[in-house]
């Protein structure tokens, strides 16, 4: 952040931004599922009644799942380090996205979602705490927690819990892009396996989405960072950008990214880059692009789409918006009413099929994602879910 | 618990048992306080709108309180050592009692309060990581944690953190007994100074409720363990027994409590103990008998009211409960609704007497404290605790 933005809006200005009243007092509430009216009820919701379920609990540990919360209830946990795209505001500052979260959890899938806000930043740290959390939680969100930490969190606690861990800055995200890309292949008249794919931005999004279009099949992916594009003969590569190295980039293209756009069927915009029209022009035929940074996309669409066949964004008022809402209450829908013990990668790649075929018969280049408000996608996604979490072994329901 | 219990209740029994049907699926549940139908709505309380409100509060740390919940928002928080009267089951056969718990907080008092069961034991894991959860929460209520670790958790979080510290076992206990005693000493015409008094039990319980009777300036106290009286002359004592011992007992009784109780004005039990009519009947005249062992007090009240003036039990179907819901809730509530940054001694004593006034008029031997369901007692109590919190100069708001 500037040193301008962190003094913060007026709270003049603030009475003009319709934003700030409806935060006011939080987005979110705890709400009794049961009423206790009277002294019966008391003694049944409470002492002596529920010491019997605790007991039962402590002889038969799964009856937890049916007698608490636990089942349906998921843990939205962020450190504050990498806050949508305003960085590392701290905790506190990320509590209105983890509401704002745990909102659409409940309103998309009926999910509850308790955010909490960690004062702490070490992995090690961030790690125990989670699984000090757990035994009250049927599944983990991690968000909006930097990379590269995020993926060592993310790995580490999946094997140390027999929870569905789950951080949706690259997954919800990868998930949503395998989506839009099979739509935008099947209306240009290509398959994956065609597609030559550049992606901007290594950060926990571009992995996560590299990652996902490796296992779904695509012909070849190259990523850049911010220093260029990750090849075999970069010195300077984590661990992470090491091993997207071994496993991209089949050309092996090195330096700039707008050179290894030329050709490229399809671009993915994951960082706050520009990508000038000329480059986008300098694309296949009936290029794809999916321009997502946020609020500004790497290249306005209207410019795009002089040359391009599709392009997608992240907002609201352009056509084919990108949004992880599409992916995450469905997935974890699906995930919690199974039981299942993790998310594998059939599980994601089943949420992105059901996904891409909500849009039904409208497929069309302006048409390539389901509307954020069709409430038939958290369905179809968590049945789909569901069904890949049983036939992955990871059902326990 | 003895094997026994360990095989918890069959299916068939549970079937049997209303208080596993009114438990399925827990008894609370997040609900959102504003609805996101559109993509206007969606932008306002999801990305872009968010991000305004997340960078006010970077900018300016305090916002946190206006425009997310975590001014209405307490932490429940156990590690399933002492749960109940069942003992160490575990943290997540604890959290039926924490729901428990969240529901009464909302149903009494409005205040939004989030079940966390930690899965460690240790005092410096379970300091940590209430420290690392603080951020989202204007307020943490320790439940459930056995002694003597209670007290050090307690109050170094209080010293590390500027939200209040409750530990309800201790200070909600005590606040109900300091109320009852109040209301029985003034219906057999005496005054807390003219007391003599012995306590059953140097756990949570029984240690704040001697503090704050101290505090409140009783007569005389002596407090018996599983030993007997703990006096000056042990050698066997805990740094927290040892306090007390410096503390109580003028007369610096030791040996039997039964020999303790002969001419004592007051007993109040806090363990699983018995005391048996001829003890009771060598109290002095018009006594005060808290017998406040649950499901079981020490003594029948039909058996203790022969020679007593007056008896109190922990039980809802004798007269003169003495229940936590009659103070944690309150106390909560005002102390949030002022932000406090701590639960002062005179916010724990102006609750007592908020609740010793609630009785009002109909003040009789069977009805010392007031109803469980009497809606004016938590807003007295928050009332009285948010006045003195501002006297004591913890208030901020």
């Amino acid at each position: 952040m500037s040193s301008q933005d962190l003094t913060g809006p007026l709270a003049s200005d603030r009475d003009l931004d319709p934003a700030f009243p409806l935060h006011q007092g939080g987005k979110i509430e705890i709400r009794p599922t049961v009423r206790v009216r009277d002294r019966a009820g008391l003694s049944l919701a409470y002492t002596p009644g529920v010491a019997r379920v605790c007991e039962a609990i402590a002889a038969e540990p799964e009856l937890v799942y049916d007698y608490t919360w636990k089942g349906n209830t998921v843990l939205v946990v962020t450190d504050g380090t990498a806050v949508l795209g305003l960085g590392d505001i701290g905790p506190a500052a990320g509590l209105p996205v983890m509401e704002g979260k745990a909102l659409l959890f409940k309103e998309f899938a009926g999910v509850d979602a308790v955010p909490i806000c960690l004062d702490c930043k070490g992995v090690e740290e961030i790690i125990e705490t989670c699984i000090r959390l757990a035994p009250a939680f049927g599944g983990i969100n991690l968000e909006d927690i930097s990379a590269p930490r995020c993926f060592e969190i993310e790995e580490r606690l999946q094997d140390a819990l027999d929870i569905p861990i789950f951080h949706d800055d690259q997954h919800g995200t990868a998930i949503v892009v395998l989506a839009a890309l099979l739509n935008a292949s099947a209306v240009t008249g290509r398959t994956l396996g065609d597609l030559r794919v550049v992606v901007s931005g290594a950060g926990a999004a571009g992995v996560a989405v590299t990652n996902m279009l490796l296992d779904a099949g695509i012909g070849d992916i190259a990523v850049a960072d911010s220093v260029g594009m990750v090849s075999r003969d970069r010195a300077d590569l984590t661990p992470v950008k090491q091993s997207l190295a071994e496993r991209t980039n089949k050309a092996n293209l090195s330096g700039s990214i707008y050179d290894a756009l030329r050709g490229a069927d399809v671009f993915i915009g994951l960082s706050a880059g520009k990508v000038p029209d000329e480059v986008v022009a300098s694309m296949a035929p009936k290029a794809i692009v999916f321009a997502l940074a946020n609020p500004n996309p790497e290249v306005h669409p209207e410019v795009a789409l002089r040359t391009a066949a599709v392009v997608a964004t992240g907002r609201s008022d352009f056509p084919n918006q990108i949004n992880n809402v599409l992916a995450f209450p469905g997935v974890f829908r699906g995930a919690l009413d199974v039981r299942a013990s993790r998310i594998t990668p059939g599980m994601k790649r089943a949420a992105a099929q059901a996904i891409a075929d909500a849009v039904g018969p409208d497929l069309a280049p302006d048409f390539i994602v389901p509307g954020v408000f069709d409430r038939r996608v958290p369905l179809a996604v968590a049945f789909a879910v569901a069904e890949a979490a049983r036939a992955d072994g990871v059902a326990r329901k």
